[in-house]
């Protein structure tokens, strides 16, 4: 009765938020909070569903679900979305068509219903999620349970499995096309960002239109992460920063050039011969804060990620804004050489200020899967501590 | 008895500090705070001078000071600094070298030795300023003070009257030129805008090694201009933007043509045809916003200059340092929509932070001159109220 663990990371964006909408580079991270999924067969024909992120608790015969007939280029998917299929499975679910919730149903099914071998079909399955990655807060939470959906479900049906004779790359690049469609049904138009740091993990520079390219030589980072629970405003930031660019074009221009050097700087740093670690850091660290005035300048930042950088620039630390601003979370660089006490108060201050912070690294493995030596039970899987999957060793990544 | 009273305004960089020092252009304004001088003949061929913001009250016998001989192109300045006169007046006022009243003393006796007719000679002359510009503030009180003595010693040595054939535009120039003398003096190497900014008035463009150029269609605007109180750092900070251009070039550079082009933008503004008050304010304060960010993501801004930001901004009101930075002071722009009890406001949570603030205009009028109709006395003229000099209506300007 075959038994997996699937594991994939959020993402965070480390430079060219907001300059990425005008063709320039953008440099993102995977993210030390992940997603765990488990699936496992059953005997009973039934889809046992849990995913107490978004109070999703449901059971469904299998041969109920919608399928799909094999198409061109099985079992990678099709190049177009079939709506006819997510129309019928959002009638399936019957959850509404809006919610985080039915969308991560319906994600789930819609995989399922290309994947699902008929092997898979006479038995049914468990699958269940949990995530440390806060819901809607821009740290690819969605693209992080797209990816443990892909990985599970091609794990289970064998896609994965030596005998396909898929190498380790193109395994990778199944798993994340998979989890773009995934993303695909949860977002409309999603740009892939999320997905390719969720299944590759360590670092990436995007650039609109063109294909996402692994940044080479990047060494994991430490930061502490923190929510300011001021709600993102993704629209209405971008369209502020449009309608500056359209005031001001030939101010905003070369403002959006800088941006897009800070991830070129970036890269270089990471490439550079001879830089030692503490170099490094330190200057990681000026690209943090120039980049954060930048995006200040633009009128993308708020008073309480102005807060986050005045409390933590008293103690010697860097921060910037990630993702849209306006609010939403900010990054703060933890050097090797920063004491635990030093990262203690920092927390202690920033918690103060209402805010949420958890410590975490950039940089980390993308997508896993454990294989179980013996089944669980969903009441098991969802008992553990969260720690418990991080201290668990055996897991294989796609690298 | 010719008694005359000399007025000429401080200056604020508006936008472009920093970049400037790279070729880029910067946008600079006459300040609202001014110095004022009284300037008049006596019959004890003695120099009565009183300067109490430096506290300097001496006394000299106008022909014990070290006179010039006439030179080519007189009464313009001759091209080089008379060195030796220098290190003769240096000894003659015997106050040190590097102090602000040896300085202002200096200043004043080597234009004295220059444009002294024999006709003043034989007379002698009382000199007295007071200034409502802080000392040492980025604020151009030493230009102003001298352009007040150029004014001065030219207006009472006759070079400025009717019967010597000069044009307004010829008279401006020669207060200039000679005030730029006193700042050499002063300073070593000026780099003459604030000099200009005092004879001119209005708002001047300027880039390093060309000609400084009004800004046209300049409207004087009402600023909160305040002083944090912590020491400038003037060549740190400079310091500090050439470290960080130097390890991030390509990041930096556009940076410096962003700034370039906030102060071309600032021109567009005030040369736009239809563009009304309300839209004018609106869009230099997103200048003033952006050209803050850009200063504070090059790292020159400082705790206390970001608190008048938060403050500020908070009211709706747009804020920038002005000058070098790391401290120093911070200009918020007044739009004609505000409320004065805003005005109060601010003020109060600003002044509450320890900080000095003063309502001023930028863009008012350059060097003046007032003609008394019967003289005063120095105790007379030091016991006035600051205000008087502004209420007095019958200033002439070099307009």
């Amino acid at each position: 009765m075959p038994s997996y663990f699937t594991s994939s990371p959020g993402k965070v964006i480390l430079f060219g938020e907001h300059a990425v909408v005008y063709g320039k580079v953008a440099t993102a991270g995977s993210l030390g909070l992940r997603s765990y999924a488990l699936i496992q067969t059953r005997e009973d024909k039934k889809i046992e569903v849990n995913l107490p992120d978004v109070q999703l608790a449901r059971s469904w015969n299998i041969n109920d679900v919608p399928r799909q007939a094999r198409w061109e280029g099985y079992p990678y998917p099709p190049q177009s979305m079939n709506t006819d299929l997510l129309a019928q499975l959002t009638k399936f679910v019957d959850l509404g068509s809006q919610t985080n919730r039915s969308q991560a149903a319906i994600a789930l099914l819609y995989l399922h219903s290309f994947l699902t071998t008929d092997e898979t079909l006479v038995r049914g399955y468990d699958f269940v999620v949990r995530s440390n990655l806060p819901v809607g807060a821009g740290l690819g939470s969605s693209a992080s349970y797209s990816v443990c959906v892909a990985t599970a479900l091609l794990q289970l049906n064998g896609y994965l499995s030596a005998g396909k004779g898929l190498d380790v790359a193109a395994q990778r690049d199944l798993v994340n096309q998979w989890a773009f469609q995934a993303e695909k049904v949860i977002h409309g138009n999603p740009s892939g960002i999320d997905n390719t740091v969720s299944t590759l993990g360590g670092a990436v520079m995007f650039r609109k239109g063109e294909k996402i390219e692994p940044l080479p030589g990047f060494q994991s980072l430490r930061f502490l992460l923190t929510n300011t629970r001021v709600p993102r405003e993704t629209q209405v930031q971008v369209a502020n920063v449009r309608k500056l660019h359209d005031k001001f074009p030939t101010v905003v221009n070369p403002m959006l050039d800088a941006i897009n050097e800070i991830s070129n700087s970036c890269k270089d740093i990471f490439s550079q011969d001879g830089l030692d670690r503490a170099h490094l850091l330190a200057r990681f660290g000026e690209l943090v804060d120039v980049n954060h005035g930048l995006l200040a300048a633009l009128g993308v930042s708020h008073p309480s990620l102005e807060k986050v950088r005045e409390i933590s620039s008293k103690l010697g630390l860097k921060s910037k804004l990630t993702g849209a601003g306006g609010g939403g979370c900010a990054l703060t660089l933890i050097r090797d050489d920063v004491s635990s006490e030093t990262v203690v108060v920092v927390k202690q201050l920033l918690e103060a200020e209402g805010f949420q912070c958890m410590e975490t690294s950039v940089g980390g493995p993308g997508a896993g899967i454990l294989t179980l030596t013996h089944p669980t039970t969903i009441a098991e899987f969802l008992a553990h501590e969260k720690s418990y999957f991080e201290a668990t060793q055996n897991w294989a990544y796609f690298v």
